[in-house]
């Protein structure tokens, strides 16, 4: 039956051998003392909870959902004590500033925290998932008596905190809010506006809710540039219950343990978080961590996918395979495992699962070194390089979770249709991950118009010089290069040919994102397979394990090497007209 | 809000213009007295029936589902009356020979009608589903008292059926089956086993239920050839209860309104159907027709995702379009239809929509030809055709049907997640038709193993010559042959490399099916571009519906006339040594 095992063996292979993250924190006084063992415990700490706490309530809790009554909400059983042990365990401040009560290890941890987290029950981990957002936003922007009652509760993670962005008519369009704060005399804001989509907008996990809201001043201009972020807790300093209100829960398609709550807020009181009118660059603080977040949580969905397919793949048998293993004994029916459309089903999701853990780590680890980093220019282009990496991931890793959970289902035959097997729920819950913290349209429009275009490709030439760099030594390094090259060849012309058609960039732009994230997995699949046949060169255990990385890398530049040439054809092809729809 | 308009005029369009199905009719002496009018007539009341009647129980249905207590189901409300309301229009025996009832109608309208009904509620639909092929089965195998007593009651749809094959340990491989089935002195049989995943095993929608159940004989052979095919009825001739029970209901991802019942048949009565032994061919004759209405049912899924999409996206405004139509006044947010990426998005929905459409009703019309053709060569030659179309159709279009919801779901944005905007359950819905009736796998294996190598490709190059014949005239037609050209390439390439490598064709299989259905696409959007062209010169009405139509061919040319190239290169990539999965 379904199950989670925290890939830690897969895990500690890339933060130390692929990335070499445990050598590079040596070198970084914020990570005094913190080395390759420490970093081991503390995500064998993390896997027990995952594996043993949540993976247990994933099943039940969609089945049981969330019930709201009279602006209450409760959350499936086991949630509110699970999250109570989540908070026991200290794992909400493990990436946070010690100077206020955080565990300061890296975001690498942290991300490798919530992949097994969303792997084992993204529904139960949408409540915390906003956590470290907030807690920076926070750090970032509040002060005086705001900082010293909220954010060290925010770090312990003893108040959860929301992100009240979206309304009804505004979603990937945040210029439209209507939300509004008019000044009080005494500081604060009265708050009113209803908010839709706002995850644990009111739950029974925490005594105070922290909700972070977008609203607009009275006279501030139209559009995004006339938003300012307010704090709103749901119980005011004095106790009192403040005037915001859950006034229902969505009925979706998976994520049922999450409340998804519409929110009214009737003059509540709030205070400003940051400047006026620079809510939407605050927000912005909380939004980048979230997306690599999100990006995660499309790993964890392929992780998760894949181990279960291939336990069920190995047990289940069904008609005689073409092909068996030497010294395999002759049956009536063989392990589905054996076939060749089951094969290929399960390295394509092996190699997938492996490749996006490598980017998505190069990325945490980015935003590390961007913000710990002793030298000023590994900082700055570390920093250039997560802000160009955090839409790919968004984008293709919660593609990839997605529709590779929904590959999976196959392997279950009949069986995968069936809830109690666990497969499709995963492929439901994992659908909304393309959708939230900016829709992965919005990501590629997001790399292409916002951060290649404007200054000539110059910093994604950086970031391919960087790619480049990864591959050195690998037997597919030729090909990776001819990659990242085509990728630059076509950036030139889109910088070139966007100035007499400015709309092949849009019309380019998701195969563009998808042309960029094949070639970073194929770096990726370059650098662990030189990394395996170092371990194997240097007489290290494991063979086993070294020996299924080097046939994963083969499988993926044998079977998945066309996917950068296929993407850059689309969205070469892509200057074709792209006329208006006809009105009806 | 989500709704279902039946696609009469591009049926129409399809029917008439394109395969030239009424034209046909005239030379047909089954068909008599049918023309495109009353083909028409038929369709428009059937689509009054699909919208009016089936699709405000949609969305309910899903919420309710199916309950189950005591070993009796109770259905979703509406969907009993809206069986009787159906029963009464005629429509189960709409294409049944007149001499049981039936009303003798083309194969291609009785398709069309199944477009609809699982558009407007697929979930409902499963009831009616195995109808036709229940019939086909008694039509062809039932004799004497069986038939008397059977065959009208399943013609007119008073009885619905069950087929009952798939058992706990066997799904795709029924030579593993183990329900049992014993003579008694009376010539009937007492059937023993357990049985899983039977659609309408037991539903509160018709006072009988024929079970179509596979079991063996004492003494019979194993695997496949051991097979019989026995009819047990719920209630026996006397009017007692035959002891069938249903011992509960899935829980699952979708088509909650469809009663999936575990059955037990204890020493339950039945007769054998056809010849000892010989059950699955007589239950193929079901599984032809049905594997046709399964991607009738991938057919309806992308229908009405897809104008439910155009509907939102011209609806909803989010952000200015870098691009706005002439004359189209500025505001603070455009439409999301003017969006490039939604734009490509909803053209790729219609042309897959469109084209699927034509490659579907070319498959029924083979039928029809098979079926009724007063020219003997003619008769063998569609047999033929749809023997190929068939494993094609049944995975290209339920994966297209599925991916294409899914697709949709987007345009939706955060708004898709939600139930009740109705695309989420399309999702859920359209998921399982590329898992039964034959897995999509099995589909690819049966097309290019069982249906392609035997012969060495020469009903492959039938097909493909017939294809060629149909994009004549068209300025698509250069592009559309090369394809076909390629296909024959690698068939023959496979033919031959098998023996050397008989591995690789089933490494290939997905891949060679995909391109040939990418294949058959290009020839059905050439067709149907050189229909619209004659109809524009000839100077017919609805113009805009002639324009928009070349716009999608087009489309269809321009972004994706990659694919058959790309289906072919992975199949020659399937070259590739696949090994076995390292066992953990």
């Amino acid at each position: 039956m379904w199950s989670y095992v925290p890939p830690l063996r897969d895990m500690r292979f890339v933060i130390d051998e692929v990335i070499g993250a445990s050598a590079a924190w040596e070198r970084m006084p914020a990570f005094d003392g913190l080395d390759s063992e420490t970093a081991a415990q503390v995500l064998e700490e993390a896997g027990k909870f995952a594996a043993e706490v949540l993976a247990p309530l994933n099943g039940p809790g969609d089945l049981a959902g969330c019930t709201w009554a009279d602006g209450t909400v409760t959350t499936p059983p086991g949630y509110p004590a699970a999250y109570r042990a989540f908070v026991d365990g200290g794992w909400p401040a493990l990436a946070c500033d010690p100077a206020c009560g955080g565990q300061g290890l890296p975001q690498l941890l942290n991300a490798a925290l919530y992949e097994m987290l969303a792997a084992a029950n993204h529904g139960w981990t949408m409540y915390p998932g906003l956590l470290h957002g907030a807690y920076e936003c926070l750090h970032a922007h509040a002060s005086g008596e705001l900082r010293e009652r909220y954010l060290p509760k925010v770090t312990s993670g003893e108040w959860l905190s929301t992100m009240c962005l979206t309304e009804a008519h505004a979603g990937s369009d945040l210029g439209l809010l209507r939300t509004k704060a008019e000044p009080r005399a005494d500081g604060s804001y009265a708050v009113s506006g209803n908010k839709i989509f706002i995850s644990g907008g009111e739950q029974d996990l925490t005594d105070n809710i922290v909700h972070l809201v977008l609203a607009r001043l009275a006279g501030a201009p139209a559009g995004t540039k006339g938003l300012s972020l307010l704090l709103v807790p749901k119980f005011l300093p004095d106790g009192s219950r403040n005037t915001v209100f859950c006034d229902s829960v969505e009925k979706k398609m998976g994520l049922k343990g999450s409340a998804t709550c519409a929110m009214r807020f009737d003059s509540a009181t709030g205070w400003l978080l940051g400047e006026p009118n620079r809510g939407l660059a605050a927000m912005f603080l909380m939004m980048n961590a979230a997306r690599l977040h999100v990006g995660l949580q499309g790993l964890g969905h392929l992780e998760v996918a894949t181990q279960n397919a291939l336990r069920q793949a190995q047990e289940r048998a069904q008609s005689r395979a073409p092909r068996r293993p030497e010294g395999q004994p002759a049956a009536a029916a063989d392990p589905i495992v054996l076939h060749p459309a089951m094969r290929r089903t399960l390295w394509t999701l092996q190699a997938r699962t492996e490749g996006c853990r490598v980017l998505a780590y190069w990325a945490a680890q980015a935003l590390d070194d961007a913000a710990s980093h002793p030298d000023d220019a590994v900082r700055s282009a570390a920093d250039a390089r997560a802000c160009l990496l955090t839409p790919v991931i968004k984008s293709l890793l919660t593609e990839l979770g997605h529709l590779g959970a929904d590959t999976a289902l196959g392997v279950w035959g009949g069986h995968g249709y069936i809830h109690e097997m666990g497969i499709e729920q995963i492929v439901r819950d994992s659908r909304v991950a393309m959708i939230y913290e900016g829709t992965n349209e919005i990501q590629a429009i997001d790399l292409l118009l916002r951060k290649v275009l404007p200054d000539g490709a110059a910093k994604l030439g950086d970031l391919l010089d960087w790619a480049a760099t990864q591959v050195e030594g690998s037997t597919q390094a030729r090909v990776a290069l001819e990659n990242l090259q085509a990728l630059r060849a076509i950036a030139s012309r889109l910088c070139t040919d966007a100035a007499t058609d400015g709309e092949w960039p849009y019309r380019a732009a998701d195969d563009f994102l998808r042309a960029l994230g094949e070639a970073l997995l194929a770096c990726a699949w370059a650098r662990s397979e030189v990394a395996a046949c170092r371990a194997l060169e240097g007489g290290q255990g494991d063979r086993a394990f070294y020996d299924a990385k080097l046939q994963r890398a083969r499988f993926q530049a044998d079977y998945l090497g066309g996917e950068v040439a296929r993407h850059l054809a689309c969205a070469e092809r892509a200057r074709a007209e792209l006329p208006f729809l006809p009105v009806p």
